[in-house]
Parts: structure tokens; C-alpha cells; sequence
């Protein structure tokens, strides 16, 4: 027997009709990448986001197209993003921190028929765009003499595209599980892979993302997501700004320690969200100029694990608390967050720190489980290191273009991490499946080592990898990158960590390197960093 | 094109499941039927639920069959009522405030298999059993030896089942459309009609409920349902509470001033809800002995409207934020909430309350426009009255046991209310369709005047309806009940509504009754109150 209820589809074009309708006066502020601080709301959003389907359709884009962009966090990006989503056309987020090749590769994949970009971009295109037969039209996000001027041929310009709009809107009216947007992962091992969400798992995860234990938003609250609309979605935060009234305020091409204070600063940001690194450079920048944060209350940070010492630097130098997140774009990415508990929020902060350090636990809408090699589930002693499964609406089953699911026989999606669950259920993720070290038969974290190094006062990035060893099979290496003016003193970086792992993981050896490779997204890149040891021990 | 993500239906019982892996020792602590306080924890609330599921599958009750319950706020309620769901039958929660003939008439017409009963029922049951025939098996939720002693022939007790139960438990694995739960409407006019929610309908409506705008609720929060879970599902506590992990303080049968604050102070509530008689009563006991809430910041107050002088006096002497929600069974229940957005928390408190003292706005999932007589959409200008019609995945499309949906062209729900929506999107009910005073072919709020007579400080409850009236068609009597002692004095009621309503809407006349009749959800009953005026006057 069904229940007798209404047949509501979970589209993304209600998301901004709920914004525009209760919440249609409440501001977008951005950084425009021509400059200028520009101010929008929800209801100007909504009206030119269908101005943009209205273009679309008149090029004869159909639902099931893929739309790409290329950009910076801002009002004009989310237009675009929610004109493509509320047609029915699939909105391709582009990540323009990959190579060339990559970027030729993935809009070939995806066969992007337009392409909105930055102005910044212009460079990149010249180098992509001829190699990307799919890409009919390419339109410039800004105005038409800005656009004239910026020297990619046969641009168009966005806003003259807005005016001359004329056609009816197209917007919803399709099933909750037609296709809404494409995100590549970023691909350190084999091609990227499309995740192709649905406006189904996109509605849901935004009703995950607004509980008050995730993004909490509210029409009180000030969200500045530095994390890019292109990265994993932007965490759901264009979904849930709107869908819950919350001021948004978009950081534009400027993700610097200054530029990003004084955003908050002006703008009274009380929400945050970005990578580690964002908020290493923004410490930096407070520290250096004895500034302060006098709105903000709760960031998340995400992407990749987050020191002790900048968790500890937010509460104890600015009274901000760290929410740690764990997610990837397979998982929408709403994954895990180590919000305190009762039984935490009453220790010490000191006591605290244990928990606030690992990944946390999952909202409802995400299952998760850590099974060894066999499928076995691990028991939750905070001991027992496994490979993380994850289920839930907002979970992939499978990619773009690829057939079949990817999933285990109780269809769970396999993250490639390794983790751990403890009694108290909070999940720390100790490696990346390809990265674990695998020492004497027994799995060394590479992560909770290169995260506790980085806590060294002349570390400002470190990294740690497996390396090959006659009798262990592998044996750890350091590698650390120094802050301006230090001297390697490897003596001192081993002390560091001595007693803090077990003494079967202290590194063998320590070397300092000028610069460590970083991914796309942010992340470490082991990959090639193993690759640049293996040429200079060649 | 469809994306490709994970199939994971949105199921009830993965609720449960979550509390149990997540948050498995937070308490759920019950002032049991029998007297003493309890205390479970959400894995034994798993455990327990699955067995019921056991004991259901024994007596051969299947997927879609009928279990009623007629008990208070309980764990032990809690856990029939996610065995029963669990399973894939429907759990239908009954309302013993119903006259036994209505009780008759909903089991007959639900046709409930198996019903599960609190001891204090007992006298009702004698009554309203024998005229039950599809009634199998009555459960007492009490030990053997209790439920000997109850009185009730034939009747089993539920503690000796759970231990007697040994088959396989029977959980999830179902369509998320599938019929879940069943709760009647009160029948104020006509025969109650059963709202049959499918898992879809309360799983979403459970992450609505999350958002920090609604419930709000986290693993810290200590949340007291008074509403009791069959007045329309606890207004979803009884969902999101386990989601969220937060700890439960179930009322069970005393919803008293004196039990109700004990409860609070004893257990640290931080948040409950309840109808406003219920909040009135505290209010009293409160002052009557000098007490305060120590623990307590939120209450959600809905079922009927708030009083301004509530919301005041919970702000002023107790400090406790006042939330006056708005919802109705076939909405699953939430609808709006009187949050404060940013523009009125910077008023000061006197000018805020006119926004508090209306239901609010709606959270993502719920669509809420106000039609005239024709079905156009009337404009948010806070004066243009109409119906408030609602869709969303949470509204009923139609009723258990009749054909077809009830919907307007649109996909609307006529809710029975008539509303307005000022420009700032705060909803207020002004009136039911059926109360409303049509007066020189104008309409007169009878639930406006009421809430601010209710004011008076000899008023202990105030009611307004229209009568016949030979020019004006209808125009608006005042009835008062009065507090122990006062005098009557009608010149002083009316001159206490001088200036804050329009002239034209001042009643003609007062009348002092001993008693209001009130319907089996706490309203005044204005059916019964005009019958018994007509008998008066005839």
C-alpha cells in the first residue's frame, strides 16, 4: 500500500523559487573579478537565472546538454549554474587549476556544448579551446566593452546576452532523477571520472546540508564560501545559502589571506568553508598585521586533513571554531564533521582536541562503514583500520559515460580512503588507500604523521610517503618544505614527532625539499611526488 | 539523461538505524505510565522496535496492515511505533481525547489489526473494544504482572512479548512511497478523515524539520515532545529527535505545570513543544510558585494562536525564545515558524512581536500561496485575504480509504485556513473558512480579536464567533471564560479591545460562560459553541 501523499519532485529550480519567494531581498555580495564589491539578491538571481535558460533554449540547448563553466565563485557563476540546472541541462563545473591537457580531455568527455568563463580565464581558453570540437559558443562573464576588449574572437558577452534574452523561461517541471550537474574528479590515478548528479541527490544533500550540525544556515546567518563552486560543489553551500535566506557573500577570484579578511570583515561573515591552506595564508595574514575576526563564529574546513595547530590557532588567537569535514565530489560532498558532542563539548579544550582533530561523524542521509580487504566490517574501537564505504542518496553509483555501478554487493560506494571509527563514532581518516605505508605487514598513517610534522615551527608544508625498504616492505620518509629563513635540521623535526606516534612509525629519514606538488583541488600530490623521488633517487 | 547516483530509499527505518550506529547511548528518559521515571538509549530503542517487528510478523500481520496505538509519549510508544513502520505496515496513532463513537468509527474504518495501549486506557477500551471486530489482539505497554491486574480480558502484556519474541527481525527494505503512518484528522466538521504519510513523506519531512529554523535539534539538544505523538506525529520529533541524536524526555501521561517543569529542571530541556493551554499551564504554575527555567531557550507553541501575552511573558520573566509554528495534520505537520530574520531581531523587542505573534515562514519543502474565492493569487501585502493553499512532499494529496486527491489545478492543498502574507513573508492565519465573520460583505478575523482579548488580565479563555445579524449579515460576539474570582465586566473587555482593532470589527456584545468547549486537540470547538448558543437563544 502507498501512502497518500503529494507527488513533489526534488528539483533544484525550487531551491530558488523558495529563495526568491521568502527570501527574494536578501543579498549576494561579490568580488567581482573585474574589481568592484557588486551587490545582487535572491530575487535578481532567480529572474536572470532564467533569463539564462531562456538563451539556451534559444540555442537550441536540450535538457540532458551539458552547459560548462568555468569561473570564479560569484552571483554571475550561480546565475548561470541554476539557469542550466532549471532547464534541465546538466551545469559542468570546470576546474581551471588543472592542466590543459586535462581540461581538453574532461570537455571532450563531458561534450560541453557552451561555455561561460571568467574573464581570467581568457589564456586558458586560448589553449583549450582548440582542441574541443564540442564547444559551440563561448561566453565571457562580464559586459559587452569589457568582453570586446579581452581578445578571445567570437567571445560573447554575458550581460549583452542577458539583454537580448527575449524567449519564455524553461524551468523545471522534469523527474527529481533527471541528470543537474557534472563534476570531474580531479584523476591523480587513471583519466578524471564524471560525477553525474541528479536534482534529486542535489535537493537532498541540501536538506543534509542545512541541519544545524553541518552548514547551519539561517536568514541571520553571513556565508562566505571560499571553497569553489567548481571543487566538490562548493559543499553544497550554492544550494543552501539560498534555500535557507543566508546572505551569501562570494570571494570572486581573490582567495587571499587580505582580501579574504577584509571580506569578512565588511561584509560581517559569521560562516566559512575552504581548504586548509586558505586558512593557513588567512592566519599569516592576521598574525602579521595583529588583525582580528569580529563576526565570524564557525568555518568548516575541508579537502584535506586539518592540522592540530590551525584548529587550536582559530579557538585559542580568534575564538572561531573549527568544524573538521570529511567528503569527496563522489559523496556531493557531504561526508562526515567533528562537531563536539556533549560528552566532548564538557572537557577541556586540550581533552577536546583528540576528537576535533579527526573527521567526525555523519548526518543522517550518510551511511558509513570501514571493511578490510575481505568486506569484513571493523569494529568502531578507533583501532581497526579498513577501507571507508559510504551509501546514501547523495552518493555515486557510477560515472559519466562509464556503464555499470561501481559499487559493492551491499552497495556501498568504496571512498579509497582508510579510516577508522572510535566507541565515541567519530571516523579519522589515517590515508588514502594508495598512500597507506605498508610496514612489516602493518599499515602506517601517512596522513596523522605528515599532519602532526606540520605542527613544527620551520615546517610550512610537509609530506610523508612510503618508500621501498628490503626487510619492512616500506618504511616512512619525511619530507618537509621550510618556512622562509629556516635551516634543515632533521634532528629536530624527528624529536618533533617522537612520542606522539608509535616508534615503529617515526620516519627513517627526513628530507627538505624547496617545493612540494600540489593537485588541483589543494591536496598534496603523492603521486607525483613519489615520481620527483624516484628521478632524484635515479 | 539521468544521473547516476546511488538509489537509497528514503525509508523510516534508516532513521532508527542511524541513532543506533551514531548516537546509541543517548538517553531517551520517559515518565512511565506506571510512575517512575526510565531511561532507555536509542540502541535499545532499536533493539526493542525490531523485536515488535518480530512479534507483528508471528501473528501474521504483512506490509500494509494496520497497527494502532492509543498511548502518551513514551519510549515504549516510540518503539511500536518503529516496529510497526519498520515492517512496512502502517502504525495509526490514536487520539484518546476523541468521544469513544469517533474511536469506533477511525479503527473500524483504518481497520486496525493490532492495537497497542497505554493502562490508562483501559475504561476506554472496555468501551470502544466490542465494537471493534477488526481489532485481533490488544497489547497492554506495561509487565505481566501489571497488565493481569489491568482489568482487560484477554489483553496481552507488551513486556512478556518482547521477551517472548523469537522469529527474524522484518526491517526496511521497502519503496520509500510506501503507506507509513495514519493519523485522523479531528473531524470538526464531517466524518475524521486518516493523512496515510508514506516513508518518503516523513523521512523529508524529517530533514525539514533539522534545519536550525525548525526543530533545530543536535546531539546537545534536550527535547521534550509534549505534543503528544498522536497530534500529528509530534509535530515530527519523534523522527528527528534520533536523527539528530539528541537526548528525549518523553511527558508520558502528565502534561501538568508542576510535572512539566520538574521535568525540564530535572533532565536540562533545551527545547520543547506543545499547544499554547499546555504552555499556559506552566505559566501559572510557574509564577504561582516562583520559579524558573533554568535550561530551557526554545519553545515551538502551535496548534492554535499564540497570545501575544505568552510569547511576552516567556521572553520577559523567563527567557525563553517563543517559536509560533503553523501546521496541520495533512501538512505532516510543519508549515511555517515565526523565526526572527535579521531585519527584525535588530528591532527592539515591542516592535518585534509583531512578527511573533504570526506563524511565520515556510522552511525548504513547503510551497504556501494565499487564493481568493476564484483562485487568484493574492498579492504579500499583509491585508489581501484568501485560503492558504500549500503543496510540498510533506502535504497529503488525498485521504486513506477515498478515491482520488483533493487538490486544486495546481497540485494545491486547501488547508481550511483564511491568511494573509506581509511584505516581509510572515504568514498569519486569521481565521478558519468555516469562522471567519462576513460582515458588510467584508471579512472580520475571529482568531485575532480572541488572541488579544485572551490579554485581559480576568480572561482565563476567550472565543470569538459570528452571529446572524440582519443588516450585516453576521457580526462578532465576544465570549469569555473568567479566571476564579473575577466579576464580569463587559465594558472593560471591550475597551481592552478599543485601538487595537479596526471599530468596525469590535464585537457587539460579551458574554461570560463557566466553561469553552474544547475539541480533542485542545481548540476551542466552534461547532459545538455555536450549538450551544443557538440552544441558549432558542
Amino acid at each position: 500500500m502507498l501512502g497518500r501523499m503529494q507527488d513533489w519532485p526534488l528539483t533544484v529550480d525550487k531551491i530558488l523559487d523558495h529563495a526568491n519567494t521568502w527570501h527574494g531581498a536578501r543579498e549576494i555580495v561579490t568580488r567581482s573579478v573585474e574589481g568592484p564589491i557588486v551587490r545582487s539578491a535572491y530575487g535578481q538571481l532567480h529572474a536572470r537565472a532564467k533569463q539564462v535558460t531562456s538563451a539556451l533554449r534559444d540555442w537550441g540547448v536540450e535538457p540532458g546538454d551539458r552547459v560548462a563553466t568555468l569561473a570564479w565563485n560569484t552571483a554571475r557563476h550561480m546565475e548561470v549554474w541554476y539557469g542550466a540546472m532549471g532547464m534541465g541541462a546538466v551545469c559542468h563545473t570546470l576546474n581551471p587549476r588543472l592542466f590543459p591537457a586535462q581540461l581538453v580531455y574532461i570537455i571532450n568527455h563531458a561534450g560541453d556544448r557552451i561555455l561561460f568563463a571568467d574573464l581570467t580565464f581568457v589564456p586558458l581558453l586560448k589553449a583549450v579551446l582548440p582542441r574541443c570540437p564540442t564547444v559551440e559558443r563561448v561566453v565571457l562573464l562580464s559586459d559587452a566593452d569589457t568582453v570586446a576588449g579581452a581578445g578571445l574572437d567570437g567571445a560573447l558577452a554575458y550581460e549583452a546576452l542577458l539583454q537580448q534574452a527575449r524567449g519564455p523561461s524553461h524551468w523545471g517541471g522534469f523527474d527529481e532523477r533527471t541528470a543537474c550537474a557534472l563534476c570531474y574528479t580531479s584523476g591523480t590515478t587513471g583519466d578524471p571520472k564524471g560525477v553525474l548528479y541528479s536534482h534529486r541527490s542535489n535537493f537532498l544533500h541540501t536538506l543534509m546540508g542545512l541541519q544545524s550540525t553541518v552548514l547551519g544556515a539561517d536568514p541571520s546567518a553571513v556565508i562566505l564560501p571560499i571553497v569553489p563552486m567548481f571543487h566538490a560543489n562548493a559543499w553544497g553551500i550554492a544550494f543552501a545559502a539560498p534555500a535557507a535566506g543566508a546572505k551569501l557573500v562570494m570571494p570572486g577570484a581573490r582567495m587571499d589571506g587580505a582580501a579574504i579578511h577584509e571580506l569578512i570583515e565588511t561584509e560581517g561573515v559569521t560562516f566559512s568553508g575552504a581548504v586548509p591552506t586558505v586558512w593557513q595564508g588567512l592566519l599569516t595574514h592576521l598574525r602579521d598585521n595583529n588583525l582580528g575576526l569580529s563576526t565570524l563564529k564557525r568555518v568548516v574546513i575541508g579537502g584535506s586533513a586539518v592540522p592540530e595547530s590551525l584548529i587550536r590557532a582559530f579557538h585559542d588567537e580568534f575564538g572561531v571554531e573549527v568544524v573538521q569535514g570529511w567528503g569527496m565530489t563522489e559523496t556531493s560532498p557531504i561526508g562526515t564533521l567533528s562537531n563536539a558532542r556533549p560528552e566532548i563539548s564538557a572537557l577541556s579544550f586540550d581533552e577536546q582536541i583528540k576528537w576535533r582533530a579527526k573527521q567526525g561523524t555523519p548526518p543522517l542521509g550518510v551511511e558509513l562503514t570501514v571493511k578490510d580487504a575481505a568486506g569484513a566490517v571493523q569494529p568502531a574501537d578507533g583501532r581497526s583500520q579498513g577501507r571507508l564505504m559510504v551509501r546514501g542518496p547523495g552518493v555515486a553509483a557510477g560515472y559519466f559515460g562509464q556503464a555499470g555501478d561501481v559499487l559493492d554487493p551491499d552497495g556501498y560506494f568504496d571512498t579509497g580512503d582508510i579510516a577508522t571509527i572510535d566507541p565515541q563514532g567519530f571516523l579519522q581518516i589515517t590515508d588514502r588507500a594508495k598512500d597507506v605505508i605498508k610496514s612489516g605487514g602493518e599499515w602506517i598513517s601517512s596522513v596523522e604523521i605528515e599532519s602532526i610534522a606540520a605542527g613544527h615551527p620551520d615546517a610550512e608544508l610537509t609530506a610523508v610517503v612510503g618508500v621501498p625498504h628490503p626487510r619492512w616492505d616500506e618504511r616512512p620518509l619525511l619530507i618537509v618544505k621550510l618556512r622562509p629563513g629556516a635551516e634543515p635540521d632533521a634532528g629536530s623535526h624527528l624529536a618533533f614527532l617522537a612520542g606522539k606516534i608509535a616508534r615503529w612509525w617515526m620516519p627513517d629519514a627526513v628530507r627538505f625539499v624547496d617545493d612540494i606538488p600540489l593537485g588541483p583541488t589543494g591536496k598534496v600530490d603523492k603521486k607525483r611526488l613519489r615520481e620527483d623521488l624516484l628521478e632524484i633517487t635515479a
